[in-house]
């Protein structure tokens, strides 16, 4: 049993908290017991930590799971994952083009796992997937999913006589219900306040918005995707 | 200029972060430039507070709006609004039953403006609409929705007919692509872990569910809200 917060490994984990050691580690944490199983599931775990004493588990005081989460409410479990390797691509994809906030990224990781995307492709400054707060909205659906950060811009060019693109747009485009869908399709969101930017956007093959009652300015960006994801779906 | 928290205004008005206050004098806080935009131009405002000198507004110290505000960083303009009298139903419904996260209800009340919904009818165990998380999330478009607290069964066996009642269900039920929806009506949607009641489901004429990979056990369910507010919309 760990009981200090100065043990090394405790330490060097609880720098995990951290973007930049959680690149240079390769590594990430994970919290809660629906996450922690959703990881021995699918995921890598380096090592497991219990409050309790557990099969597998190396058993923590309470000071060190607070050393090691970060929540304000730590959990009784937590794990060290090995973050995933991306695999090769083999059906369809959807596109980030800049997201922010935390809970949407992972809401659109379960939507996107719920309607079979094979792939999310996310360019460089969309929030960081493995920021606690992603994995938790995203109820550990990200170990199930092919996650790669890239130039999209890049992505789309090199994929554009393989794939049919698709955008969002607010003002323009064909209407959803209208979408006739060619696969493999890559759908592309984007920003919560910009939308998918220009410089993706020009590279699209078709552009579609959502009709809705004029006076709402838009959707949330989460449920404009899973509307999009559903559509897409059959 | 306020400038001290012991002002009996000011000391009266930050109890308002209570729901139990908010209920007893029927007014509510809404908090940020955005929020209070909306509130201005679609809702009843007692008191309008801010940082600056501005048109209209009460001038606060910034420990005065630390005192009012419910964030972690205060906003520069907050305002005190009336609980808005909910009117008569024309048209389409949205049941809650025991709804529990604040952001999904606030992105619930966006879905729904988008999609046209009249009324949106929560069962006295949904989370309180006035919560500052729940109003920050809606953007403000709860200003725009008739929103009424009551007990949703008797609701449903008072209006069962004259509109038609669809309920969501994981398992059982017509595929949505398959739904043909019969107007008015009122779509029912449940809690996050527990979906909508039996008491409740049913009075329903209708099951519904959303065909997803079996791989995924659930959406979140303000996703799946709107992709169903989104099929019911034309």
């Amino acid at each position: 049993m760990i009981t200090s917060v100065q043990n090394e490994r405790v330490k060097e984990f609880a720098k995990l908290q951290m973007k930049k050691y959680r690149d240079k580690m390769h590594q990430f944490i994970i919290e809660g017991e629906h996450l922690v199983e959703e990881a021995l599931k699918h995921g890598e775990v380096v090592e497991f930590f219990s409050l309790e004493e557990r099969e597998n588990a190396t058993q923590v005081s309470s000071e060190v799971m607070k050393k090691l989460s970060g929540l304000t409410t730590p959990p009784t479990v937590l794990a060290v994952c090995k973050m995933m390797d991306s695999r090769e691509i083999k059906g369809n994809v959807l596109l980030l083009d800049g997201l922010q906030d935390p809970g949407n990224l992972g809401t659109i990781i379960r939507s996107a796992v719920a309607f079979g995307i094979d792939t999310i492709v996310a360019s460089f400054h969309t929030v960081d997937v493995y920021n606690t707060k992603v994995l938790r909205s995203s109820e550990g659906m990200l170990f199930r999913m092919n996650y790669i950060v890239t130039d999209i811009r890049d992505f789309i060019k090199s994929k554009e006589q393989e794939m049919t693109f698709y955008t969002t747009d607010v003002l323009e485009g064909t209407s959803l219900k209208e979408v006739k869908v060619k696969k493999p399709f890559g759908l592309i969101v984007g920003n919560e306040g910009a939308g998918v930017s220009d410089e993706v956007s020009q590279y699209a093959h078709e552009k579609i918005h959502i009709s809705m009652n004029p006076a709402c300015e838009s959707l949330n960006v989460a449920m404009a995707t899973s509307i999009l994801l559903h559509h897409f779906y059959e």
